[in-house]
């Protein structure tokens, strides 16, 4: 197959969209072959069928590397209740907050956990996304942790998309495990993450290192059990405050550092020393009213590679769309349209270990989005406006 | 046509979803002939053709109070020189601004103008919107202003949607009239106004009443020629700062007062006496960055109702989500699920004085939507979801 009359945003390197007026894209299975101006295609292309895209703008498929998107149930009606002026007390005493989540996920069967995620996951497939992260997390037990993993890996089988799973048992201390959460880390979460392993489910290892969930020594040691597994690490690190995770993340070579909103210079410096991706998740801050942005220019400086997700889940970032996530990371961060769309494409790649996603060059997975749209930044412009025309998943429309 | 197994928010009140758990609609013709439990549906109902929507959330279909859908060109290009650090002047030397959007509307064709819209307006009817408003105001000069509605009204024949026309010829001060604002209105705003009147162009008349554009008593002479024409007015009013406008509109007992941010505790007063809708614009808002939110608790206290609006637009706000609008309403002014529903419908309607509209009952217009949703508070929870399962205009489905 081969693609002609593109207007192509390469991406083809970090410091523009490598645009190309009048190109030509050829495909050659699952496969970019070639990319280049129209009058350059080899003649060992001119047979392959061709789709002349009129115009429109190409760039590589997005990629979503930070989601939540397996859960039980909603928060809506917690949303609610804050709004009307319930305290957190309130709240909890309602049976809201995470809680409620890992409550219903425990509860649901694996086809009904499918089948509510799948519509999270054509939602983002309807904006172009052919590869997902999911993360496991609402679990908190042995059993259910196993469940939201299986059923991130049945993802793939009801969708054309890729998933790449993530163990999170360290996302939050279960309510039976209050107080106790050096016990909830030997007795659950590490016994987790070994049989998740032993059942090839587990592509990389997260936790959530924060005051109110896991501390830097407790991390620690869920991290030492995944080097001795050979998996690669990430942390949900400085969301809310800054005790170390950063400078933890980027110790172990972590793939990636999320949230990053009270991370310092000397943390951006440790991540670029590291090669280790920033995730920025500009829904969560919007839903908190989060008042600190992430260090942007210190990643910057430090050529700290930014991606960005849309942290799907159902209490701190309800959202499922990445081109809002890449219109709120330049309205709320003053990230440029360029930063977004690497951001959501090849720096997403790259935070999930796939360095061959994410660009359009030769040999590169054919992963490809064709948009109603005349330049890469109205991506970014536009806010809660689709312009999709059609996406190319592994060389296929 | 009868739709059956609904959970019905009926908005028959301002003060509860008014919620029927397990209820029936009658639909006849364009209208709605009955709304109750499915129980005590009338016998002469029983036969007609009925839709069982599997107990699926039902709520009187979106209105979008204000919106400046048709427009030339835009402007992605000027908000990634902003985010690259061009100052406000480079982009005004580079030909941004307002100004490039009345250039490219005024060099656009009928045709072209109307296809560019359709692509917003679609994104609105396919999260459920049935009404829109649609303002004049990118021409600046009689033969485009007159363009622009023309437009405006040929949406309805394009599109399963009402639209309902607005003209804003005091919107900016066009480069020619630069520092002569007064004979603007007089050569330029009043003649184009009358001559749309003549057409049949015109269903109210609105202005930007900002110290960048018109002041009150430029608005006034406006305003003057609505009252003399027997058109009802609107007004752009404390978006920046507070110079008078929402008092003004109360005074002309105006439909609404839009954006409203800087408005005070009295001018809430006076929209209260002169039942004068809010119309709450959180689009704007976040775009700009703006800090001062609109005095919400203010507008409860003297019972102003709130409408909400995406405000679509090139500049200030290019969004064309009502349902991104009802989330951002509820997160950054903390207004409840409840008010963010009944802004975009009942109050909608008020704003575009259709009293018949934005409720499911007896008598009211059959435009109808159906969630994919348990509860509407689930409505404005979710961040750049689309849940919509189906729309009724005027009785068809
Ligand atoms: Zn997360
Ligand atoms: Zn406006």
């Amino acid at each position: 197959m081969i693609l002609t009359n593109a207007h192509i945003a390469t991406l083809q390197s970090d410091d523009s969209f490598g645009l190309i007026g009048r190109g030509s894209i050829a495909v050659r299975g699952e496969t970019i072959a070639w990319v280049g101006n129209a009058n350059d295609m080899p003649a060992l292309y001119r047979d392959d069928v061709a789709h002349d895209v009129g115009g429109r703008l190409v760039t590589p498929a997005l990629i979503d590397c930070h989601t939540h998107v397996v859960f039980g149930g909603n928060r809506a009606r917690e949303f609610e209740l804050r709004l009307n002026g319930a305290s957190y007390e309130d709240v909890a005493r309602t049976g809201g907050g995470i809680i409620s989540t890992v409550k219903a996920t425990r509860a649901a069967s694996e086809d009904a956990l499918l089948i509510d995620a799948l519509t999270r996951v054509d939602a983002m497939i309807a904006e172009g996304v052919t590869l997902i992260e999911v993360k496991s997390g609402y679990g908190l037990d042995i059993d259910t942790e196993l469940k939201m993993l299986r059923v991130a890996r049945a993802i793939t089988k009801a969708r054309p998309i890729d998933v790449r799973t993530t163990f999170l048992g360290a996302h939050a201390v279960p309510a039976d495990y209050a107080g106790r959460a050096d016990a909830y880390i030997d007795e659950v979460c590490i016994p987790a993450l070994r049989a998740a392993h032993v059942d090839g489910l587990v592509d990389a290892v997260d936790g959530f290192c924060e005051g109110i969930a896991f501390d830097p020594a407790q991390i620690t040691r869920v991290f030492d059990v995944a080097v001795e597994l050979g998996l690669p690490v990430k942390l949900h690190a400085e969301q809310l405050s800054n005790i170390g995770g950063t400078k933890l993340a980027a110790q172990y070579r972590a793939l990636s550092a999320d949230h990053v909103e009270y991370a310092t210079e000397a943390d951006a410096a440790a991540l670029g020393v590291s090669g280790t991706v920033a995730v920025i998740l500009p829904g969560a801050f919007y839903t908190l009213r989060e008042v600190q942005a992430p260090p942007i220019q210190s990643f910057r400086d430090h050529k700290v590679p930014m991606a960005l997700a849309t942290d799907c889940n159902p209490g701190s970032s309800p959202l499922t769309s990445p081109l809002l996530t890449m219109n709120m990371a330049c309205t709320l961060f003053r990230m440029t349209p360029l930063e977004a769309l690497l951001g959501m494409t090849v720096h997403a790649a790259k935070a999930l270990g796939e360095p061959n996603r994410g660009r359009i060059r030769t040999g590169a997975c054919a992963d490809i989005n064709i948009w109603n749209a005349a330049h890469p930044a109205e991506l970014s412009y536009r806010i809660g406006f689709n312009p999709l025309y059609s996406r190319i998943f592994k060389g296929s429309l």
